[in-house]
Formats: C-alpha cells, structure tokens, sequence
C-alpha cells in the first residue's frame, strides 16, 4: 500500500515529487514507522516529530556531500529509510541489524556518530572547518532538539561558530520537549519567539517598525537618521542566537513541509551561521504518542492499536524511586536531581510528592553535578540519579567539586553495565574504572532491588562523603544472596572449594548460574562494596581455594578484577587468576544475553574456562 | 608604610574607612601583592586586575554569612588577603602554606573550592537552592572572568538559574582576556556592551526612547500604548544575559571603587538573579603585567624592577611547540585546537606561522575535543594539547566522540602527573587511568625530550586512530634511555638480575637514581608506549629477576601498574611485586619534589623498600 515510499531508494527519488506527493510520502512514512517500531521497540515519538523536517532537508540537500549530523542521534530514523536502509529497518536495534543511531560504519549518508546529546554543532564546526581548508564547498547542516540546548557543549560550539562566520545551518526542531518536558531559561526564551509573529528578523524589522511610528514622516530626515541608528543598536539582534553570531530564522512550521523546503532552500546559499527554528509535534500522526510522548520517547515494542506495551516486571530504577520517596517522607534534607530524565531513572512519584526539593537541570550533567556539590556544601543532601554513559559526562565534575571537597552527594547509577539495544554509545560499562581513582569515592553495587534498598537507606542516612550505587537497566536479582548490607564486607553466597567467583552487582547471579554448570565446588564471594575491597574476604577464599575469578558488567581495564589483581599481586597471595569483564573495543547493540555471550561471559563459557583452571 | 592594610583584619575593618580610604587601600594591597608574588610566584595579572572588585565586594557583602564563589579561583588573592590571611600569604603555594585557590578547609570566608573554569554558577546555584530550602536569607555572589563565559557549564547553570529567579549575583570581571587573548562570539557581544552608553537596560530604557520621538507627544493615548507594547516587546531584553533571565547591569568601571560600591549596594535586596558586568584591566598598576598580562597569568618568582623571571631551560612543552611547527611545515593537514592555552601548551609559534589552521575555542574542552573530532572526520590531524586536569573535562567526547568512531586526533598531553604549586585541582594525575579503558585508545609517554619529538611525528604521521602522548611539566629527562621509539616496544635502559623497575615518562629518570641508590643489580625497563602494554618484555624481565615494582606519576588505581598487576597475575608470572604510585586522596600544593617524598615516591624511599624485597 505504501505506494510512494516503495519507490524510494535514495534521496535523489525525493527530488521527483511535487508537493502533495511529498506530504504522501510522510503518511506512508509515518506508518511504516508505527508498524516498524511497535515490532522493535525505540524511538519513536521523536521520529515521528521530523517526518516532514527530515524529507524537505533531503528534498532540498544532497547527501552524502552535504552533511547531516542529527544530534543524540535517536531521531535519525526517517534519514535511515530515506538513505537506501528501508528494507532491513525490521532490523533496527538488534544484533547485527541497524543501529538505532547513525554510524558512519553504516552508511556514507551519516557524517558523524552521535548518541549522547550536544555534540552535534562542534562535529559540524570541525567538518565546515576542515571544508575551508580543502577550499571545498558544500552544505553542513546539524539537526538538534530543543533539549539538546540545554547542553553546554552546544553554547561552547555556537560561540565558537558564530565568531567564525563559516556557512553553517543549524536546525532547530523546537518540540518544546527534552525527554520530559522542557525546563530552564533558554526554553522560556522560544516560548516567546514561538509566540512571536515576526518570522525573519532582520533589518527589516527595524524599517517596518519605523514606518508604523506615525507622523515620523513630517520631522527632518537628520532626525530620523537618528532614530533609525539608536533603534537598530536597540532592536538588533533581537534573539539570544543572533547574539551568538547566528541569523535566526522563524519559527517555522515543522509539519509544512513547503514551508519548509522554501526556507532551506533560501538559506542553502547563504554563506553564513544561520539557526532555523523548526516548531514540531513529538508523537506526531499517532495518537498515543501524540497524547504520552514520554511514554513514547523510547518504547519496548508494543501494541499499535491500544498504545500499550507488555507489563514489565520491578526493575531497580522503580525500586530507587519508591524507596527514594519514603526515605524523603522521614528526611527533609534530601533533594533530588535529574537530567531531564525523571521517567528513565524512576524519580516521577518523588517530583510529585516534592516538588520544592526537586530539581530537573536539562540535559546538562555537568551542571547537575556541580549543583548538587552545592546543595550538599549548603547543608542538603542531594540524590543525583543518571545512567552510567551520562555521569560521564561530567568526570571532571565528579572529581573536581565533589571528591576533592569530600562533598556528601550520592550517586546512584542507572543503567550500568552492558544496556542492550542502544549500542555503543549507550553501554554503561566504564563507571568502575572512571570512578574507582576518585579520592573520597566509594562505589557499592547490589545483587539485588532489596539490597539496593539497603544501600541507598546507607548512602543518604549514615554516610558522609561522595558515594555512587551502580545497577543495571532491567531488575536481575541474585537468588541466594542476603539482603543486608555492611559497607566494606564482602558476602560469602555460597560455600566451596575448588574455586572462588568474585562478582558484583547483576553478575552475582552470572556467578550462581556458573557453580551450577562449573561441576566443580565452587565459593561464590559477592562485592556489594567494590570500593573500598573487602581485601581480608578476598585474600582468604583465594587462599582457600588457591584459583579465583572475578566477573563484572564494566569494562576490564581499571575494573573491580584488575583491583582484585593489583591486590592479589602485591600481597604475593598464591591463586589462579582470571578477570571475566568485557574488552575495551565498542560494544555494538544486541541484547544483553547475545552481548555477553559475544564477549564469552555467558555462564556456559565461564563454567567451561573454570574446568580448564 | 601599608599604614592602612596593618590594621585590615576582616572585612568589617574595611566598612570603617570611606571612599578615599579605600582606594588608598587598593594601592597599598597592589604593593603587597607585587611584592609577595614576586617572591612565591602565581596569578599576578588577575588578581591584580579585581583589587577594587574585591574590596568593594567586601564593603557591601558580609562573608562569612553571604557566600561569594571565585570560579576559577586564581583571582581570589586580594579576598584572601582581607580575610584574615595576610600575615601568612607569604606562604603561598608552597608546602604546608595557604593554597593559591580558595579552600573551604582553609578560612569558612571561601565558600566552594574551585580550581577548574565555569563552575562558579552551579555551585552557587546549589547554595542558593539550599538557602532557600532552609528559609535564610543572604546573599550569594560568583565573581568570573570573561573566559569562563565561553564555558559551557556557565549557560548550563545560567539556563537553570535564570528560570527559577532565586536570588543570585552574577559579577563578571570582563578584562577582555581569559588567560590569553578571548575568543568567540559572546567576547564580541561583550565588546559591544562595552561600548554601549545604556547603563541600566530596563524597561525605563523604553521610556526614554519613546520620550525621544519628536512629535509622538501629539498622538492619541491608545496608539501610544500600542506602539509602546510593540516597542517593549523587540527592544526588552536587550542583551543575552536578559534572554537568559537575568537583569543586565552595567558596563562599570571595575577599578571606580565608588561605583561598584553603589551598584553593589542596590543589587543587595533585588532579591533576582542579576548579571553585573565589570570592566577591568588585567596586570592593572603594575606596568610589566599591564603591558604582557599574558606572561603575568601565572608567573614564576620575578624581579618587580625589570619584570623578568629566570630563564628555565627547555621543557616539554617548547619542544612540543617547535617540533609541531617543523611538523606542520611539511604536512598541511596538521591542524592545531587549544582551549584559551597557546601559551601554557607552546603553541605560540604554531599560532604566528599557521593562522588558518590554528583554533582557540576558549576554555571550552568538551568543544575542542569533538571540534577535533569533526576535523579528523573531515580529513585533517588535529592536535589539541591541553593540561591533563583540563583534557578531564571532556572525557567524555573523547571517549564518545573520538574513541568509539577511532578517529585519529592527536592529544599531547601537558602538566600530565604532579604539578606542584597549583595543587589539588590541576594535578595531573589521573588520565593513565581515565585513559586507559577507553576503547581505541593508545597511550605513550616520553622519557627525554627527543623521545617527545619521536613521539609526536609518529603520532601524527605514522598513526591514524586515537593517540595521546603524556608528559610533565618542566623537562625533566631520563640519562641512559635511547631516544628512538617504536610502537608498544619497551626499552631496557639498564640490565640487571636482582629486581626489574618498570617505569614511565618523568619516573625513567627516578628509577635511574633509585638503580643508584639500591645497591641491587637493577634492570629498568621502560615503557615508552603505556598502552598496550609489552607484554612479552615485562613477564620476560619479571621471570628473570622474580621481582619487579612499578613507578609512575599517576594515581595507583587504574594506573599503569595496576596494568602490569593484572598481567602478572593472569599469566600467573612469578615474582614479588609492588606498585609505587601515589594514592586516591586529594594532592596538596607544594614542590615535585615535596610531594614525591610525601608519598614515598623519592629515590630514597624506594630504594630502601627494594632492599626489603
């Protein structure tokens, strides 16, 4: 039935169709997403937000010359069935298939890999400059959300741009959403240029201003001069981006794809940083995205006719956020904050409940941190719940103004270790090494929602320095493990003797599911705590059993292993050794079970390295 | 003769003197400040340039009740002087003695530590959010330089801080420099503030705009009204800073200390978020530092007639600079991004020879590195040298942006290990650990000068895919290693049979005079090439003299022994083993020297437990 898209292969197919068959094409596109999506699962309120956006830009550019750099990357998925990747899009996100992010791997259509937000500006500067310097010319366009300004990175790459003079076209699409709902200063800012009715602002402005003051006409042409020169100084730039160096165009309706194409067509030669404010609807053309786009933003797949996706299970993100929200009824110093991802890391009830000592910063981790480093020098005791692939982006803020002043904030990290189907750029497992050198950091990591509830009751209530609680996307739960916890202990799961399996956090019942294949006797030691280690456990059940094996969801480089081997080394303990961790190359999408297999940490080729020791 | 500053205590002895008074004083803590800086060495320019600022600061606010931020830090000497640290200040920067950067530990008058760029407003923000919490009342100030505008965080923090309109006072110390010369689009709006007349924007500035339309006076009341709404709505806010929710104020004359005092004085109760900008001249009152405040940022011990310091001899970072030029000559795809740093980082002569492919982003990090990211993308080399405490604040788009898509940006890295002076926040101690886990990533460390230049034209030449080159401040050079270098080869500097030191960078030399002290047969193996580590090398060595330590100028977890631990003990290596690096606690300020010995990283200390193997 989808007669126009069955006919596009290429970008260069678009540039055949008139208008009318244009705005077709999005309603064929529009379906083949909800029917493709409610099968894989992703993202899917945003895409159907840039239909129209994502066909007039490639109606009016020719990629791969030009290029398209689609910040976070999640919204690239019309670009994908539009660039020759139609056909295996039923493979979206899954082992071997499509990446639900562009990679340049991928396609020659996708100029640059993005995954987390803001970057795309500065990806784009650095492809325009390196354009000046061949003596090159073609068009650089980035498409970024209103969400993705929040970034700094986005200001720091725009101040630089804008100074610079280099043809560069920056397309915002304004859904007045982040992931949530859209917060700060700058969304304020559109609000009012999207109520605004002045649609290419410009010195033109200031001549149609002038001509509306009446009587003007009759004073001598020496004082309108003047006028003229003090308002322009006054009225020009009249938008925080045309302050930044840029000419801001709009707003433009983002689902008026002639309005559209006539803007790009208009600014293509125009050599120079332009913004292009593109008003969107996030869900568009599907009324239960339309109606829950946060629901809607990255879904499981679900069923198109009621909206609805299979009822998961508990998970420890919904754990935090229901134990956080009773810890807070008893404690009227904690605070929570969150980078624009309430939803994702279960904290939707406590901004219900309080919403004063709430905090939503953006898509702004660095901020967030350092905020939070504040709240906790004034006396608060702030909760900061991010996915691991985030917090990094605030390292230095973890380190610099909260580790080194020794600050009481509690970290508790989503989403760590190996997340599945959004791939390389999403994969938490760097969090033990990046943190594990902090000064004053300690990190835990529970087997189980019942231990992450002790934790986070340790962390907020009777701790006092900086402290992160990793645990994994989904609710995998250790079965023999108990639930207490003490901090710096490690806890013997299970008895025995040939060989010791030091796990920690989701790997723990990784650990259980080994001993049952080992046919060997087989001392499971878990690390509820992975800094400080609990040496004296360690260095016992090594002894014991004389062969140890560590297994963690993080990459192996500075992991909880290579810590247990520094220990093991220099306290000259007498063991076979091994380290069961994931390597330090990219660790594409698929699930979580085709993932660890890939990487021979599934419980079958642990089990079968154990018989070789 | 400072008849004045004797007797200034605490900033309540300022609030006894009038205007004359003060601006007396302000000569007097000039002198001290030459005087005592010539001796210890620091940020003289800077500080310097916010005398009156600071003073004045202290006349109308009262710490330690209302909290004034210094982001940054360096500039904060004059506000260490007026509290209650004058007569120690001659300690500064040295071992035991006051910090060169505010510390909580140190006086309850510095409200947050800072050290890195543009964190000042999210710290204050958290304060403030906390102030507000607890139902207080007072004032919170950020006192920043123009370079920290081009940090990104500053508008994460803006963005949110804007929106909620707690009250919070923004200074900005607008010296048109942020360490060198400032760069970008907001400078450029900045400039024209500068040259604006309008003293206070507001909507009394509408008035008096109307007021100057001849005849208008004439016109019917509703047309007026219509033409006033119309007005309002184009010419308020008139700076970025309104857009972003803040109250403007200024340009003021940052050394009229009336001024400041008066504009001071009627922000107090505003009870909003306010932005005042000052104007002041770095290196002001000293004229050496006012005619090359670029020399003057950070400055050794120098003679206050001539302005001359001693001449060191050859670093690190002057032969990265010269070898890069020569590089470049040959080679037009080398670009070169730096962040605010050409000086600090040798880049000066690159800058003069290679305009158009020299990029100063300011101090925005993130953005350098994915700018880098985009020109590797588009075919050329960038080479972005920057402080190992600064390249952490991006360690995320190195990871995310760089290393996941493997592209071939070259990161020398600058002041990478124990720097000194500057303590805490700037050592550079953490990024063989940051570094080492990330996927793609190699890393190498020079041991001499030459091996630098070796390094360098491999990296750049020979290499395609992520690269960083670490090495310390000043020049230290190991005596018998070669100077060649070949990828993931270890050099033996030194045969021996009784104990293998493996070494790295600055510690080569350390493990020769550690040989000379040990009276062991010592074999020194260097690593050259951190990461992948030579494996075959190490186990050959450690087989042989079944005892092998470690030295490195990095933390211990996650490090490059933590590397060989990990590799000994899987391979199940036999020897006795120890790392020497320095601990995961927060490094004080003080000599190299100073702090080796502190952490039993001296030729002494190590030898002695050499002979305990």
């Amino acid at each position: 039935m989808n007669k126009l898209l069955d006919n596009i292969n290429s970008p260069d197919d678009l540039k055949k169709l008139n208008i009318d068959e244009l705005a077709a094409l999005c309603g064929e596109i529009r379906e083949f997403l909800i029917d493709s999506v409610s099968k894989t699962g992703g993202h899917l309120a945003s895409n159907l937000g840039v239909v129209e956006l994502t066909v007039a830009l490639h109606t009016v550019f020719n990629v791969p010359q030009d290029k398209i750099i689609f910040d976070v990357g999640h919204q690239s998925y019309v670009h994908k069935i539009l660039t020759g990747r139609k056909d295996s899009f039923s493979t979206l996100r899954q082992f071997g298939g499509l990446s639900g992010f562009p990679k340049r791997s991928e396609s020659d259509c996708d100029a640059f890999d993005t995954g987390h937000s803001s970057t795309s500006v500065s990806a784009a500067l650095g492809l325009a400059r390196a354009r000046d310097l061949a003596g090159d010319d073609f068009n650089i366009i980035t498409v970024f959300g209103d969400g993705a300004l929040t970034g700094g990175m986005m200001y720091e790459a725009m101040n630089d741009a804008g100074h610079v003079k280099t043809p560069l076209i920056l397309v915002l699409n304004d859904n007045a959403m982040s992931i949530s709902k859209n917060v700060g200063a700058v969304a304020k800012h559109l609000r009012k240029l999207r109520m605004s009715p002045v649609y290419f602002r410009s010195k033109h402005v200031v001549e149609s201003v002038l001509k509306k003051i009446p009587l003007l006409g009759k004073v001598s042409v020496n004082i309108i001069k003047k006028i003229k020169r003090f308002f322009r100084r006054l009225v020009i730039p009249t938008t925080m981006f045309d302050d930044m160096g840029f000419t801001y165009m709009g707003p433009v309706d983002g689902h008026d794809i002639k309005a559209m194409i006539q803007c790009f067509e208009y600014v293509k030669d125009e050599k120079k940083p332009v913004f292009i404010h593109i008003q969107t609807k996030k869900g568009k053309g599907y009324a239960h995205a339309e109606s829950n786009p946060r629901k809607f933003h990255g879904i499981s797949p679900f069923d198109i006719a009621t909206g609805e996706t299979k009822e998961g299970s508990e998970t420890y993100s919904s754990r935090f956020g229901s134990v956080l929200v009773n810890l807070a009824q008893d404690n009227d110093k904690i605070v929570a904050i969150t980078g624009a991802m309430p939803d994702g890391t279960g904290l939707e009830e406590f901004e219900k409940h309080f919403k004063n000592r709430f905090f939503d910063v953006g898509i702004a981790e660095q901020h967030g941190v350092t905020l939070s480093a504040g709240l906790a020098a004034g006396g608060y005791i702030p909760v900061i719940p991010l996915y691991s692939s985030f917090l990094q982006r605030a390292y230095d803020q973890v380190l610099h103004d909260v580790c080194l002043q020794n600050l009481h904030v509690v970290f508790p990290i989503d989403r760590a270790g190996i997340v599945g189907q959004d791939g390389e750029t999403h994969q938490g497992i760097y969090d033990i090494s990046y943190l594990s050198h902090m000064p004053n950091m300690t990190i835990l990591s529970p087997a189980t929602l019942g231990q992450l509830e002790e934790m986070l009751k340790f962390a907020i209530n009777d701790f006092n320095a900086p402290i992160a609680i990793r645990y994994p996307r989904g609710g995998t739960e250790a079965d023999n493990i108990p639930q207490d916890f003490t901090l710096g202990k490690a806890q013997l799961v299970q008895e025995g003797n040939d060989v010791t399996i030091v796990a920690s956090g989701r790997m723990v019942k990784r650990a259980e599911e080994v001993s049952a294949l080992a046919g060997k006797s087989v001392e499971i030691l878990a690390l509820p705590t992975i800094k400080p280690l609990d040496t004296e456990a360690i260095i016992a059940s090594a002894l014991k059993t004389k062969h140890l094996i560590t297994i963690e969801d993080n990459v192996k480089t500075g992991g909880m292993g290579s810590m247990v081997a520094a220990l093991l080394e220099e306290t000259h303990t007498e063991c076979e050794f091994k380290i069961f961790a994931f390597p330090d190359t990219p660790i594409t999408h698929g699930t979580v079970e085709e993932l660890d297999k890939l990487y021979g940490l599934d419980a079958i080729a642990i089990a079968s390295k154990i018989q070789e020791l």
